[in-house]
């Protein structure tokens, strides 16, 4: 299977789902060498558009994304990765998925989820996730 | 609520996810105008890269997706959309999802899904979707 990384300048978004409940939990991307680390580890790794260097998901919080099933869309150039998520939360701001703000009709956000975790706590001074 | 659209070189990613199931449908992307169309009709305008203009989702087949919820991520760098799906499948090959094929262990993909409608039947000739 050739995944079509050109089309994205060289990476691919990589969208993170709750095995057990569906719900989305957060959107990576992936490079060639963060997709065969992921399949490699059976963890997920993404590469850091920010920091321009490979993101093992959970090196600093402990939660980890484990592979459950992976996923390519028609085009091979989207990933789905079904996964068991180790802990509380993945997102940095202490909530369970990343998308816990919902934009309402007059474009403001809205906060829609309770937090899961305190942050401070887990990745200290850290801003690496 | 401002979106980046800066890290994307003018795009976001844009997952979209079948409200009743939980199953992730498709993904698009977006840029400013593409999500501001989405906002005002409530159906799913994405930006298409490879014809390098608007693209109203169902333009061709019916097969509309009807805006239920619009989440945004802790980076505003990443949209979730829940959808009511209109029609029996989003992707042009003939399935309910767009990511009908898993990568397994030996990096062949293998077929998950059964098709759900036939495809020359709703495209016709027509290679937009």
């Amino acid at each position: 299977m050739e995944i079509d990384f050109q089309k994205g300048g060289g990476l691919v978004p990589a969208i993170i789902q709750d095995e057990l409940t569906g719900d989305v939990l957060m959107l990576g991307f992936m490079n060639p060498e963060s997709l065969a680390e992921t399949q490699r580890t059976g963890e997920v790794v993404f590469f850091s558009r920010s920091r321009n260097k490979l993101w093992k998901k959970g090196e600093s919080s402990g939660h980890f994304l484990r592979v459950r099933q992976l996923l390519v869309d028609c085009d091979a150039d989207a990933l789905l990765v079904r996964v068991e998520a180790v802990g509380p939360g993945v997102c940095h701001e202490g909530y369970r998925s990343c998308f816990f703000s919902s934009i309402e009709l007059d474009g403001s956000a809205r906060i829609i989820a309770e937090p899961t975790f305190a942050p401070e706590k887990v990745y200290g001074s850290e801003k690496t996730r």
